[in-house]
């Protein structure tokens, strides 16, 4: 039969150290290569370089085995979540396909596990609760939880995360190839979490990763946030107007720390700022004048009506006054956030707050010269409001270049700012120390006591 | 006060094309850098030039904004998934640090649609129902649903994942900065989906993807397998033994296209071979045997006691045959892939059949010279047993480099397969055709009638 056009059409279903069952015991692999990018890398380019379709990726979302004589002697317990792996693949190869396999449920701990890994070490987790009635019915819920039990439920997701993330102890795969051991099942710990919100079983199918756990930052300023954040977060990433505001944060949050066991250094206070940085006070202003003159009214108040739980605003004169508003349930801190904004101002109109709000989403706005965004970043950070900044450019890339250029050298010269990263992990760079892993902090005090 | 050696930590929080609310009106904004991975790039190498602690970026699982009005004049509403992102960014970078927030569920139809535009349309979703009961169990379930139950989830499943990838038309984004019209409100579709398993009311918040769908993949061999993967899968991983199970399955599933209105060229057979290859026969067979040799009878049994569905096999002498087994709740083409090979061949052992699947699980090994293997490949696809073939190496890198180097420019010798890639996208290489979005179809039928 005549096949002239139709022609073949090639995957490359990788996996691990190779498809034979013993292929990692094989002196030519990589024993390695199920957490090594540049592995996954130089495949997928032998791959595109013969013309291939696609590399494809099979995946389970746990350990598919409970035979542990077998599984221990098997390279398929440590390996890329496929999704984060893919979209690193992206950027490595310009025309072959990136197919995995997906299952219908995901897990958060494996993601940034995975992240971690392909990253040699600079991942961070955001751990937000969300405060959105849209997002809610987006995974079938008909409204979301009250404001207490999101933080309950977080601390418990978190505490499931971060076991996930103990799941094997830093040695656990010993990668022997004579005696075809690849793991030591000694150091395999299954989770077994049961608790009022969530049941997961684990172990996670990713090794314990280079910074141990992933850093765990959070947003939330309300006191349920707060405490928190002592108790469990490394960053905190908050909003505040004043200086006044950021000290008592500061203050407030760090002292928490103490009767978690933790030193004011394990956890770094990290406030937004948008700044718009001008050669000199006038050319700055001029800047952030255009751009707020390209706010249009609908957006500006839904912008307010969003910071206030979702009250209409749209039956109020814009330039009239914000009304008394009822408590909600969004998120309290931005709320109380715009309240202290309305009152301390006077005469403020709707209009006047959001164009106020509008660029940084409550998020301090400094408009100046490179010195004077400089003077106040160092008094913030000298008068223990911050121990450093999250930088929201207003507008990109432009706005990043101007800090990065202009701002950046200005700390660096006053010696605020470091010259070279201090390593080549997150949390090396942040200055946060790396977790132990549970269980081996237990055998150790075993061992001690 | 002293802070002689305490520094400034700084983050990079990054949105689309900038913080302030009218950013992207801002002439020198780039207009479709929320979804340009080249401009997150280069805006995290400006931070990582300039020393920054991390990139940081928000997210939510949902578009945030109910009020139309004011959403259409936003840059808001398309954006990268982060955590596919800052897979992405890990490539392109080497010290700075990469956060995210995730909140406590992940949105598969989001991902794909992520990984999609980071790729620039090579994206494909490998739909599984997971079989395995340790993958249930850290999910919260007691066990998995029987596997009619399962199917049925997934069609369900597929209707909501490719109804959000068709949230947005593909000219919905009109971005034009002098009205302040960000995307256009009619070609927006909430996709409200009420079913048995799934409450989800979308929209997705990424734009349309470049292939408008991520390629649909399944693998399942089953009567439900066939009949959902004819209905809606583009390429099938299969796993077959002979010509003849390759050739009845092909007919089988091709012929039930017809009656979703699909052509025998919307959906490509891809079963998995495991090619082990040598300068000579002997070479390879020699290969092969070196790697039988490495498995552990513990990894053996294992395999085997999976493939019939979880039963015991080590109460069973290894020399002896496979006992009769009962059916079982898992995969059943595995199940009746492994019977059918221990009856077709007489006297078989359980070590016998061990070593039959140890290495390609089912998928058919070719033990051969670069010429046996492209005969068998050319066979089973000019006699229509395959459109391809997924391609499994014992091992690697060097299984794969061998296939590359010997068994691709002989198979390009035959004019069976590509010497260049035919395009960019994954369904342009495979000769699928892009999907329309459904709700510009029914405004063009509406039109046309």
């Amino acid at each position: 039969m005549s096949q002239a056009r139709r022609q073949i059409k090639l995957g490359a279903f990788l996996m691990e150290t190779g498809h034979h069952v013993a292929a990692w015991r094989h002196a030519k692999t990589h024993l390695t290569g199920g957490l090594d990018f540049a592995h996954y890398a130089q495949l997928a380019q032998i791959a595109e370089r013969a013309k291939f379709d696609a590399v494809f990726f099979a995946d389970s979302v746990g350990i598919r085995d409970t035979n542990l004589a077998s599984l221990s002697r098997t390279a398929r317990a440590d390996h890329f979540e496929p999704l984060t792996l893919l979209a690193a693949l992206s950027v490595a190869t310009t025309h072959i396909g990136l197919i995995a396999t997906v299952s219908t449920t995901f897990n958060v701990a494996r993601k940034f596990a995975s992240l971690d890994h392909l990253s040699g070490g600079r991942s961070g987790w955001n751990l937000v609760t969300s405060s959105s009635e849209t997002e809610a019915l987006n995974f079938g819920f008909e409204q979301h939880p009250a404001h207490a039990v999101r933080y309950e439920r977080a601390r418990e997701f978190l505490d499931v995360v971060t076991g996930l993330w103990d799941s094997w102890e830093d040695d656990a795969f010993v990668r022997d190839r004579e005696s075809g051991i690849y793991f030591d099942p000694g150091k395999l710990h299954v989770l077994n979490h049961r608790g009022p919100h969530f049941k997961v079983r684990g172990p996670l199918n990713v090794a314990r990763s280079p910074q141990g756990w992933p850093v765990v930052v959070q947003a939330g300023a309300s006191d349920a946030g707060r405490e928190l954040a002592a108790q469990t977060a490394e960053v905190i990433f908050v909003a505040h107007q004043t200086l006044d505001e950021a000290k008592a944060f500061y203050r407030d949050v760090k002292g928490r720390l103490g009767r978690y066991g933790r030193r004011p250094e394990d956890l770094k206070i990290m406030p937004g700022i948008l700044p718009v940085i001008g050669k000199t006070h006038d050319e700055a202003r001029a800047k952030f004048n255009a751009l707020q003159d390209l706010i249009h009214p609908d957006v500006g108040l839904a912008l307010l009506s969003k910071m206030t739980g979702g009250v209409d605003l749209s039956a109020y004169p814009v330039e009239g006054p914000l009304p008394d508003l009822p408590e909600t349930n969004g998120g309290k801190s931005r709320q109380q956030l715009l309240f202290d904004l309305a009152r301390r101002r006077e005469n403020l109109s709707i209009r006047d707050l959001y164009l106020r709000i509008a660029g940084a989403r409550g998020h301090q706005q400094i408009v100046g010269t490179p010195e004077s965004i400089a003077d106040q970043l160092q008094q913030w950070f000298e008068e223990e409001g911050a121990d450093g900044f999250n930088i929201m450019s207003p507008w990109l890339p432009g706005g990043l270049t101007e800090f990065a250029e202009l701002v950046v050298p200005e700390l660096q010269r006053r010696g605020l700012f470091r010259t070279e990263y201090e390593g080549k992990t997150l949390r090396k760079n942040l200055g946060l120390p790396r977790p132990e892993n549970r269980h081996a902090q237990v055998a150790r005090q075993r061992l001690a006591g």
